[in-house]
């Protein structure tokens, strides 16, 4: 279980990675600026998570998960140079990286004992502070905050799941599937048909 | 005391989750993403001198600030759909945040042994990054910042105000009293009478 | 050799400082807010490495370096109001800044037992961080990762040569030499004739 969680940790901060790497493009980054912004991507929800856990940073304690990053951002940054990608084809690893990130950081803040409320939101931190950091060092407004995206709005829900779940005694990698399964499918149905919550359009 | 501070504490964790769904809606986000606004505009401040002085996250230890936090910015997103409120109404509320975040922050890091200065620059950072945070996630320029609003200047004179006060044996209750009404008054009149400090304005 | 570093990175601090007042000065700041600027701009990159490796921060633990920051921050306001100065004229002291803070802070991640990769980029974070706060502070995209700046590119280069000179054996004051000057070079050269690295220009 511990071994599954590592390699899809790193699959995960792989594809933030990328993200990181298509975003930077918009923007005039040169080879070493669209790399950091793609490690900003890739490692800063963890980072801030355990920053407010008070915990060792984990590329810190082990560097794979930066080489992850680097390497990924490097093969990511000839590859968008060379090819014309539509940028649709991301959508579903960066909706998988989202439901992973999301779980794995619930699961680390409640087993640091913190309390529920509180782990879910580290999980939400975990899944999207890293987008939010690339959109402003890209200087956009942060994407997960605008209307019709349900990206927040899915990892919360699927967060609330996993720790829901775990209470009524679910076992843990049952949860975590399910929880998993939750961000996915709200994540995928909000790009297929255009879901929102109410906005504050008009308010001012 | 410790039972006021805390009271104290909350209600300006509630007024600035307020003014964050407030910022928020000039950006088309949905709910989820003002109350992430709002989260961060309230606990923004505290947490990052937490992170600074090496202390536990005082939102991680106890969740009852981030519900109130949230449960703040749930209420506020519904009245402001509903209705058109004047945004001068808020002023008000917003310096007495800013004054007792400002004084908390400061009273905590001298309790943690911090040299007076950098104290004074805790008490400020607890009053104004909420803000900033929310400034930067909606994409502005840090209003703080600007001409004309006296926000940071206040709160450092009141943090200043509040170590002085104390050096020469006034008693930390009627100094945080003393302290809290420079805030508060430096700022409404700043925003009575249009105070400025000098500015850059045509540099370069 | 740790006084030498001592005042080095001090006036890296002032320098620094003096830039994020040059910045600010664009968005029509008032004093305080120029001084808060330049105290981030100064500070900031030494607070995140700080924070990322668990250590006290260093101007929580040494406030003269805050005091270095707001009285390099304070002359360099008035002088700017009266004086105007060509923005070329700072380029030098910032390369120097940047060389500076690279250096101390891969030696600093080093004497933390960093795994390699992970110092360099504290070297990086410690020398660019300051300089993206200002430009996320001043709402621009953060002039360091921009195509013809090779900003970030020198910072990395000096650091990852700082830590292979000392794993061959060269003493730890003549690896920082070296490394120092690499970083100048590369960022002087870059300016002198507009180096580039392939950028992602018109992807997308």
């Amino acid at each position: 279980m511990d071994a599954l969680l590592y390699w899809v940790g790193m699959s995960a901060v792989a594809v933030n990675a990328l993200t990181g790497v298509l975003d930077s493009g918009r923007k005039q980054m040169d080879l070493i600026g669209a790399l950091l912004v793609a490690v900003a991507t890739a490692l800063g929800g963890g980072t801030v998570r355990d920053l407010l856990l008070d915990r060792n940073v984990f590329w810190v304690v082990d560097q794979t998960y930066l080489m992850a990053a680097l390497g990924t951002g490097l093969v990511a940054f000839f590859v968008v140079r060379s090819f014309s990608l539509p940028p649709r084809l991301f959508l579903i690893p960066d909706a998988i990286g989202l439901a992973l990130f999301t779980i794995i950081g619930t699961q680390i803040a409640l087993q640091w004992n913190t309390p529920w409320l509180a782990a879910s939101l580290m999980g939400v931190i975990t899944g999207v502070v890293g987008g939010v950091l690339r959109d402003i060092l890209c200087n956009d407004v942060p994407s997960i905050f605008l209307k019709g995206e349900l990206y927040a709005t899915a990892a919360w829900l699927g967060a609330l799941a996993l720790i829901g779940l775990q209470e009524i005694g679910v076992t843990p990698v049952n949860a975590a599937w399910a929880a998993m399964g939750i961000v996915l499918v709200l994540r995928l149905l909000a790009l297929r048909f255009s879901l929102t919550l109410p906005a504050l359009g008009q308010a001012r």
